[in-house]
């Protein structure tokens, strides 16, 4: 079959009957299956469920230090659990301040405290005419919701499979003193799956920046999450806390992640890892805030991932979970779509997300046309700033959520979907 | 013996000499003891202990709505945990948002948003030239600290065993537009353990307000924490929701508690209940913030507690073990320095405190003087915004932590001190 782009107007017809044709039994199938949310599987969660017995009532509930777990106090984390984060944000635990159970709360409360206060004595930046923040794109939307609830003018930058293009960011970052941040997510980045480049992440330690209090946001939130076990198949990615103290700029990122996807989304355990000016600051405000957040749960984390120690052995299971999803979605994008050529993807070795470029204007009709045949992706247009992808190409796959045999059918459903809406496309022109 | 007020200089100096030859033995017994918090006793902290079995690897971790309390999702909670904060709250399970920890982390959030966004569409607090806050007296100092944290101005209220002085609270809330809430504890109140009467609730909810956008924070910290089982020794408060529709105000209140003082302090979960319009609109701002909070918790408390319906036989342990600290406390207080006639206190029934007035001029002398016996108080002046008590006079005296032959120990310690500071006070002038 020849690519779609050489196909006269009656190969185009005919392939689109057959297209068709295909598309209005999938519809007929009534099926309902779930591509939209980077949730872990029903099989995921049970790598966990032996950690829901590590504290019982005849537990002990001492931390090392001696703080009764089930009482007030220890603002910032007891040891072993901060040892565990420190391990996840390849950091020391010194650095690490252990939060409730979400990184987005986590990165949200950070944006709220710089928006009244201000850091390091600047002014508060609510007092500002203007506060703008990067946004590599694709990426994720709900770090798009925090800059929009804030009243944030995003600006988009475009990722590559090394990270956000460089020349762009130090060109807007050394403009504009009203560019007051970053969005990264370095390690198989949602959604493309890169991970950045460590001349990336020198230059983003090292620029220029107008604004003396710009931050990267970073949110290693695929940390430890590779899908094979084998060191070399593994992405890594360089200390921004290490290139940022080389480069003279200490106290220009913030550090977050969670055992979200490690252990349980929603009960497990963020933390936030910074400079020690930047830990200072934020204790100081966290103070009126809290007494301090939850320690049983952070002793049944430290306990069940043996403080870190037990990371890799446990993230492997959850890899030989994922790795077999993500060849399903890139072998099935592969086979269907690669002789049409009409769509590039991403082949990530670790995360939650593939993303995909469908021709340009097609992708919210992909996405209906999933969805009219019983098919949820995410959104089109969440991978970008308001909503707003201006080619209308981009849509994030989330393999994660569905077993084997779904994904398998789904995957189905989507490329018959890219076929019909690239299909139209053509024709209409 | 006389009252210290009718005693002769020689008979002052006689009693200074044997209290400080008592106060000296103490110092001698090399103490450390701890009034200074309100925190549960390792005794309480063991009630809550079976909670921890509620949830193994072998449990159902289906909520009753059919959710996964493993994953992702529900930014306000499960219904069985809303059924059980709205028991806590005495409102209905849709007026409730459970949280994540903390109240302390609810109301400074609460804030965070009235500062940053405003209220039903009124103007962001941090826009307006200032914030005024009515705080009763004695109070809370982690909501002083709050509004410290903001720079809202504290404007302090007096506080009788009704409640604050509504001739002043109205008098200022009517006068001020600045003058945007007040915070409230309406039950065995922190430290006095006073219980607001249906008429002050009546009239905070009915009084004119120059801001419209006004808030009762109604921090109902103690709600269920009484000392007796017996409903006639038990104090009620009158619905501070109800009362604010009756009277044509439905959204001037924030209800905030927890389970902080009923299963484990940090480990526990916290709601917030309030009008169907605030809940929208908390809702619509926390969806930035959160994905959802610790719906493993959540159902661990849920079960635990029947859903609310077990909550008095549970609160009731509590009060078994409590009544009797504070019959010590009231006791020694009473055996001491009744006769002497130099301090007043409150017999609360329920709560965590009880609020004690010596002389003017003699707070500071008596918590510096326990501390050199080995026991720790509550700051003098905590009780009071800033820290500051202009008389100087008012301490808060926590007995939760303590076992109760310790806490006799630390009463001897505080009684003693309280005569001398009494004494070398009437000695100086």
């Amino acid at each position: 079959m020849p690519r779609y782009a050489d196909m006269s107007k009656a190969e185009l017809e005919t392939e689109l009957a057959q297209v068709r044709a295909r598309y209005d039994e999938m519809v007929a199938r009534g099926l309902s299956l779930n591509m939209a949310r980077g949730k872990p599987s029903a099989a995921q969660l049970e790598l966990s469920l032996p950690m829901l017995d590590v504290l019982d009532a005849d537990a002990d509930l001492i931390a090392e230090d001696g703080t009764d777990c089930r009482n007030y106090g220890v603002l910032d984390g007891i040891p072993e659990a901060k040892r565990l984060m420190a391990a996840l944000l390849d950091d020391e635990p010194d650095n690490v301040i252990v939060l409730g159970n979400a990184s987005l709360t986590a990165m949200y409360d950070a944006m709220a405290r710089l928006m009244l206060f201000g850091t390091q004595g600047a002014a508060p930046w609510n007092q500002l005419p203007a506060v703008k923040w990067l946004c590599p794109v694709p990426g994720y939307d709900r770090h798009f919701t925090i800059c929009e609830a804030f009243g944030i003018e995003m600006i988009p930058v475009t990722m590559d499979e090394h990270g956000p293009d460089m020349d762009e960011v130090e060109r807007l970052v050394a403009a504009d003193e009203a560019v007051k941040g970053i969005w990264c997510v370095p390690k198989y980045s949602n959604p493309t799956g890169a991970t950045y480049a460590d001349e990336v992440v020198r230059r983003l330690a090292a620029m220029d920046a107008a604004a003396p209090d710009f931050r990267i946001f970073w949110d290693n939130a695929y940390a430890v999450h590779h899908f094979s076990a084998d060191a070399s198949e593994q992405d890594t990615v360089l200390d921004i806390a290490v290139a940022c103290a080389e480069a003279g700029n200490p106290d220009r990122y913030l550090k977050f992640g969670s055992t979200s996807k490690i252990t349980f989304p929603g009960a497990g355990v963020a933390a936030v890892a910074a400079s020690p000016a930047n830990v200072a600051e934020i204790k100081r405000h966290m103070n009126a805030q809290a007494i301090g957040h939850d320690k049983l749960n952070q002793l049944r984390h430290a306990r069940f991932l043996n403080e870190g120690a037990g990371l890799a052995e446990h993230m492997a299971r959850h890899g030989a979970l994922m790795g077999p999803k993500f060849e399903l979605v890139c072998r099935r994008l592969d086979e269907e779509l690669t002789e049409a050529a009409v769509a590039t993807w991403t082949t990530p070795r670790g995360g939650y997300f593939v993303s995909f470029d469908g021709p340009d204007g097609t992708a919210r009709r992909i996405v209906e046309l999933a969805k009219g045949a019983g098919v949820t992706m995410t959104g089109a247009g969440a991978t970008w700033p308001y909503g707003n992808d201006p080619a209308d190409g981009n849509i994030r796959i989330a393999p994660s959520l569905p077993p084997l045999e779904e994904l398998d059918a789904a995957m189905d459903v989507f490329c018959c979907c890219v076929k019909l809406a690239a299909l139209e496309q053509l024709l209409a022109a």
